[in-house]
């Protein structure tokens, strides 16, 4: 898609200060180091020194403008993990010296339904506000008001504190990252749909074993479910079982899905590319949800009968509000699931970009190492 | 399709009685009076003498072996209302002299997990037993277990008391027989998805105005629901209003379908005919449900974006289980929603079948007045 916006980086205002930052000015740019604004602390908000910022893969996404409405420069970044260096006064919900993080949204309406009953990323009044690559829009995030939005590729931030969401002193700083965003995608489901609660056990599938995907299997699996890894690879077997699955069943083999007919009451689907949905409803027992986590922007075709004929469903789910990513976190804390993370260092960013696009490393996320970036000096703004 | 089987119907059996029927003899054939074998009744078996069958337009479609697999002959009938006459020793749910229904299903394995949970209709040993156009299949259906079932357009039938639903004295025996058919297929979303539950208050859209609509209007508004009726009609409005419902939707008219968005907890869709499934997602709330209920063996366009982005499920429910159907029953009852119905007798099933492929009259049900078509004797086999 062609359509994207530009908007120049103004003058530090008053009511903001300069820090570093990694980011790009087109589409076709490379990283660079550049120095952008952050709001000053307002009387809820919570300012970071950034440790370590996870890279997703939907940074490179919404960095290539693969969606449309891309706004430049662009800081990506919505894994971010810190240390609290100031709060305003009316701040309750940490103190200087926590260590905090920040997902993939930063502001909502506070005052809608959804909202109101902890669903910030469903916000009514007109959708979250992103971590980045968005405008400010209802007020919470400070600063000038008509810049857009930075995200964690940067040595710190600054955000009202319903936002912030503590991270528990016992988990790893550099694994926190993409707890807040692969971890609540596949923990949000898992809790919406009921499997979460206290004694109940289930049969979960978790379609595709990548990143989310082995992030899924040790949730769920945690949880005491039993866990069905399904993938078109047959080589994807050793990894599934390695973290945790039951059972596989390789999707594009018909004896393996006849097999494993009826089996799951809830089946979470993490496939991004194109692909048969309704090819995987055999699976749901009766009564069974599948979940749609991955993108998939072109429609599917979706054969109803099955649906009526067990009362099955297809939903999706997007991230998760607030209080369930402070949930998440602390799930995992507790029970050591971790995602499997590599360091690299801001001028590595570009190099990381690549690997995704065209390596793809079963279930690794890159982390950003800011601290270490901000001592080596080789790759800071004039 | 061309696929169907032709059982002729073989003498009768010690532990079967001969009745009369009206039936047809293969899919292009008219109806005419027949002798049938019902079973005599066993130990857990009621019997009871027909006073009344619903035509449903299903019976319709299998008689005319619209989805294949039909068994000629077949008397048709899964509306089935009459008065007990003889129980066998076993049974404890009814006695001699109770007025009684028969709907979908006469038969399930009673022993899976979803016949335990009360959802006969899913039985996840084999399926159930439908009323009529089936098999003698998991033995609580007596006689000669070789031949097919037979359906209400009959002086009586003998069936497993688990699958007799009792009918409350005060409710008109003739408008009992479309509610465990249309009355059920309208309830049984509504109670699976929440909405009869005590105090809860949802709004609700219904999709398609017909038989089925104006049925599921009546009852959402009798559980104190906010009720949308959707059409693609605008001349709808007026028998929508009528039947209870608060606001209506043309869902081919742009600035109706805007004004509209984002209001249904759950909406219910009775479209049979080939239609835009995902166009109606934009009416749903965050988390709200799109449930189909109308067959379309064509596949939808599905587009999953409106599904991550608010929560949204598209799923199906297909009549609904036993004890249910006796709880719509009493529902009925108890808020007198009764369907519009229309008496024929035996002679006129022709003339009726016709009506409901090529008028579709709204909402008009026609029943068969089985004692008035008995007395008259000149439709009867020899």
């Amino acid at each position: 898609m062609a359509d994207f916006t530009v908007k120049p980086i103004p003058e530090c205002g008053d009511n903001e200060y300069k820090e570093v930052a990694w980011g790009i000015e087109d589409k076709d740019a490379k990283f660079k180091p550049m120095w952008i604004n952050r709001p000053k602390v307002g009387d809820n908000d919570v300012r970071f020194e950034m440790k370590y910022c996870g890279i997703c893969h939907s940074d490179v996404h919404l960095g290539l403008n693969h969606l449309g409405g891309s706004i430049y420069p662009m800081v990506p970044g919505h894994e971010l993990v810190g240390t609290v260096t100031e709060i305003g006064p009316k701040v309750t919900k940490v103190k200087v010296g926590d260590n905090v993080g920040v997902g993939c949204i930063i502001d909502s309406c506070l005052e809608c339904g959804t909202c109101e009953q902890g669903d910030e990323q469903y916000c009514e009044k007109g959708g979250n506000t992103h971590t980045y690559n968005s405008m400010k829009t209802y007020g919470h995030v400070g600063g000038n008001q008509e810049t857009q939005n930075f995200g964690g590729y940067s040595g710190s931030n600054t955000v009202h504190e319903h936002f912030i969401v503590k991270i528990p002193d016992h988990l790893p700083l550099d694994t926190a990252g993409p707890i807040l965003c692969a971890g609540i995608t596949m923990y949000e489901p898992l809790r919406h749909w009921g499997a979460t609660k206290e004694g109940v056990k289930m049969t979960i599938g978790i379609i595709g074993i990548g990143g989310l995907g082995t992030m899924g299997v040790k949730q769920a699996k945690a949880l005491g479910h039993t866990v069905y890894a399904i993938s078109t690879s047959a080589n994807k077997e050793k990894i599934a079982k390695e973290k945790g699955a039951d059972a596989f069943v390789v999707s594009t083999d018909a004896d393996s899905m006849a097999a494993n007919a009826n089996k799951c009451d809830l089946i979470i689907n993490t496939v991004s590319a194109q692909h048969e949905l309704s090819h995987y409803l055999s699976l749901l027992k009766t009564n069974g949800t599948l979940v749609q986590i991955g993108l998939v922007p072109q429609p599917h075709s979706v054969n109803q009968l099955p649906l009526i004929f067990g009362r099955k469903s297809i939903s999706g789910c997007l991230i998760g509000g607030i209080a369930p990513t402070e949930e998440c976190v602390a799930f995992c804390a507790k029970h050591n699931i971790l995602p499997d993370v590599q360091h690299v260092e801001a001028k590595d960013i570009n190099w990381a970009w690549d690997q995704l696009v065209n390596v793809n490393k079963d279930g690794i996320r890159y982390v950003i190492d800011i601290k270490k970036s901000l001592e080596n000096k080789d790759f800071l703004p004039q």
